[in-house]
């Protein structure tokens, strides 16, 4: 039905005749000529209908806004005074001399033009038509392209591309699992997985070497902007590959993927680990284009008469955090009063400040409500040690370390927006030697997962000091999201048994959880490692989009719901009963 | 850990210090020599362990079956007489210098050498273990070879991978759906997708030309061999092409890939209409190997004085054909029983048969219970018809025309196994202009699905004559098993509508089922067409398998099972509070 896509219409097609087919993105009747924008994947093109041609021309006139067309047409060159260099078929345009109207349509229920006007429902509900503006359509399609570059790239690295179960068993990730009924044994269910991270390992286990797939993964958990219930992770996993080699390896392909689509070289990515990330920027998943560090100054704090500082200072499981703002002294009291607003968000008590309005005056020229608590040597220090300068601004963060860490990281890039000091537009990084395990109320948890093997020590030695054993995991960061995280896992049985008890799973729980596991790990499991990218963010990241919801075709609501499809909806009574299930709250009638 | 795999080395490496990973296949101590097969996914390759490595020999001699070991050696020529043919590196093996063994194996739980002493559960169960048989990696190998390959060509023609929800609405394909209970919408279910068929559709109204993703499904049926509660499909839709171009393009993808993974040219593929498929074959997935074929002969027995034949002869509904095998009058008259037993199976109430014993001793060569209710004239017309020689024999069916086609259409199987008359290996067709509906108990059911559009009728039309309309489906067929099937779809509000009125789908339920496809028809769609594959099957013609489930990483039992992970298993109580959905029936204490 087609000799060519519009958008592909170029200079090179003068003097052909061209059949195309797409949809009206405009029409308009100028002066008696009719211009139609021409619409599909590839892009606009122009086509003009002269009223010499009285019955086509008659046609061209009632073309509306989404008409699926088809247009036949000589390709010839537009007046210069037309050229239009923002279009890639700016430069031509087509005669019209034929037109058929494959199907009309309706007036539309959403702006095309102005999609800012549609509220999120109405782009949801009207999905199909939401994806024919040109921005959304370029996201899926780069995403097409990202998938194809990173499948190629694994195929060509002797990665094998093996689909796992989406009906099992329920995922030790930690999250809450979607259930599926099953009607073979019924008042049993299947979980969703949250990940195919005992699969790929069993597929280790098996001997497949190098694995990957792009796989869906589900979490029934509240949603935010970059969560979904169903979202998609290109997942990795090798075998008699150290830590290093899988980070050179995905580091690879990464640097390509930015090379290959949007011809930016990376350059290698800095390593940095969990312990320094938390002391310069409060995070695990520092945003490096942000100059701004978090600078300790307990130390200096000890002894001070101000128990919000010599507190923390003190304190073996506090910190005592100095952030410098440079040009910050410019901040009316209204503007520190939010930041302290912001911090308490993340649980701090409050906002120290210091602000350097004039450094040649010495300590006159300080403003700070804490400034009585300090000795002019100590300030010296504060300020040598922040490279501080006149006219800038520090504040300080006083609690629990974590704490301290949170709200500070989050002001940190706050701060580092509103000063607008973002240098750079990719800084990734890799974050190492994270701990194997947070403390928690009641016991120890697992800080990526109880897969996760620790670096260099026994099983005897990790039990004799498991809070301060770094494990063998490894996260991908790029401009303060995490692209993707992985570990080396544990391949013996008596280090996963360990590590099991250490995180609480009683003897019992564990067989009954992991029994399979525990039990493959007993026929020559091979040492493995690996790693799964989060694929909706990348795009969203490389797109620049604002949600994953954007670089998604049919995503659903932060109320996890379809407005398109009505999904989810009620169930066939007489399916409830197959499956010996049944609903505790009565629906409403008028839902029904 | 390694220089290269085991089952790549080869002459080229001869005199080269090589370091190897893998498992113990097997390990020998033949007079004081350790001769061990070690084995990776590329294959296995002999290392010897002489004793005057003391050290190293006398670890050599603790190995056993499954243990995962690292081995250094050098590569050198087998002696003449010790050359294997058969391995991929027969030709050479690896003086041990080294061997570390990184993990031991407990003895195995099932047998590796005589898998099929393990029962099918075993296997499930230690799918790990069943996964280190070459035959069964080589299987996922060379799946992930067909999957790379089907989206190499997808891609290079201009079909972009998009994403579909696996979290949607109950879908209209008929079997049972897969729920999952929604914990924002208490009593409310999503359904896993049956195949992402309105989605595909809803992205050619959102204009993305050409749609191809690899995809779950899910169906939650009763199992047989080559189904399984969750399958992939390739699955294909393009907009503003016709059913011929759309066959050409899939047929062009088939072709590809079995020169490229199986060095087979399939040819071109011949085309057969449903109406003559039946006819000929019983079937509408014929198998082009199997020589043997049904003829028609009602018109011939009209008149008999014989109910079992002149009744379906006089018949609209009826039909009465023969079915001639080659060599066949050697049948005892247990095996022609055992026929009519087969038969029975599909609905035949018996085998009326005719052996031709000798045609030149004229009706007395010939044998046959029904002979005395046929003239002379009638045998010899039956026997030019069905072409039959001496030593053959006929058989004969004669019931309601789609049970004389099942029926006969499998005895045609069977009897082609039988007779060993499989000609050629791979024997491709398209099966095309499938009826519309088929007529069942209280109306009208679609052949294909209710969105598949009927060839060159208007609504007012379909209307008129609904079942004798065909329409634009095709499947494409190979060795007797469908490996996938499309349509061109309905583009138009009016024409969908028709079709679920026809299908006797009211238009409340149409519009709370289908309500928003019906709108989205409203809005400019373009005229679009797809398919879809069945990948599973595919890869298990391909790879000679028994069963799909021989193809899957980690399949179900045909109870919809796990024995590996024990899903399904008990929800946690308070998630189902959450779900808002109880257990009927009582789980059984011990079972917990």
């Amino acid at each position: 039905m087609r000799s060519h896509y519009c958008g592909d219409i170029n200079k090179s097609h003068l003097g052909q005749e061209v059949t195309l087919v797409g949809w009206v993105n405009r029409s308009r009747d100028l002066g008696g000529v009719v211009f139609l924008d021409l619409r599909d994947r590839e892009g606009l093109v122009q086509v003009v209908y002269d009223p010499d041609l009285k019955d086509v021309f008659d046609v061209a006139s009632t073309l509306r806004a989404e008409f699926c067309v088809q247009v036949t047409g000589l390709v010839r060159a537009r007046p210069d005074s037309q050229v239009n260099s923002q279009m890639k078929t700016g430069e031509i345009e087509i005669l019209g001399k034929g037109l058929t109207i494959i199907n009309a349509s309706a007036p539309l229920p959403l702006s095309m033009d102005n999609y800012q006007n549609n509220s999120e429902e109405q782009r949801l509900k009207y999905r199909y038509l939401d994806l024919r503006r040109p921005e959304m359509a370029e996201r899926l399609i780069f995403r097409a392209k990202v998938t194809s570059y990173v499948r190629n790239f694994l195929d060509n690295n002797g990665f094998l591309d093996i689909e796992t179960p989406i009906l099992t068993k329920a995922t030790p990730e930690g999250a809450r699992d979607y259930l599926v009924p099953s009607r073979t044994y019924k008042g049993q269910f299947f979980a969703l997985p949250q990940s195919p991270q005992l699969f790929k390992q069993l597929l280790m286990m098996s001997g497949f070497d190098r694995y990957y797939q792009i796989v869906k993964c589900f979490r029934d958990e509240d949603l935010r902007a970059d969560r979904q219930p169903e979202f998609t992770q290109i997942d990795i996993e090798t075998s008699f590959m150290t830590s290093e080699q899988v980070m050179e390896k995905t580091e690879q392909m990464m640097r390509g993927l930015f090379q290959d689509l949007l011809n930016v070289d990376l350059g290698e990515f800095p390593r940095m680990t969990f312990a320094e990330a938390m002391r310069r920027f409060g995070s695990d998943k520092p945003d490096l284009r942000n100059p701004l560090e978090l600078v300790d100054v307990a130390d200096l704090l000890r002894d001070v008469e101000f128990a919000v500082f010599n507190g923390p200072a003190n304190d073996i499981d506090g910190r005592v955090a100095a952030l410098r703002i440079p040009t910050g002294a410019s901040l009316s009291r209204k503007q520190i009063d939010d930041y302290t607003k912001f911090v308490g968000i993340y649980g701090a008590k409050g906002l120290a400040w210091m602000k350097l309005n004039d450094l040649d005056a010495g300590i006159d020229g300080i403003q700070s409500p804490v400034l009585k608590f300090l000795t002019e040597d100590i300030v010296k220090q504060i300020i040598s040690r922040t490279d501080a300068q006149t006219g800038d601004i520090i504040l300080f963060g006083a609690d629990k370390a974590n704490i301290v860490a949170e709200a500070m990281g989050a002001l940190r890039l706050k701060a580092g927006e509103d000063f607008n000091l973002l240098q750079g537009q990719w800084r990734p990084l890799w974050v190492v030697d994270f701990p194997m395990f947070e403390k928690v109320e009641g016991g120890l948890h697992a800080v990526h997962h109880p897969f996760t093997a620790p670096r260099g020590v026994s099983a005897e030695e990790l039990k004799l000091d498991p809070a301060n054993t770094v494990s063998d995991a490894y996260d991908m960061v790029l401009n303060g999201c995490e692209l993707g995280g992985g570990s080396v896992r544990i391949h013996n049985a008596e280090m996963q048994s360990t590590v099991f008890e250490l995180l609480g799973i009683e003897k019992e729980e564990a067989k009954e959880k992991f029994g399979f596991l525990l039990e493959a790990l007993r026929y020559g499991t091979p040492p493995h490692a690996g790693l799964a990218f989060g694929l909706d963010r990348i795009i969203m990241l490389m797109t620049g989009a604002n949600s994953i919801r954007d670089v998604m075709a049919f995503p659903k609501t932060t109320t996890a719901a379809c407005p398109l499809t009505n999904a989810p909806g009620f169930a066939n009574p007489q399916q409830l009963v197959e499956l010996g299930i049944s609903v505790i709250e009565k629906p409403k009638a008028d839902a029904e």
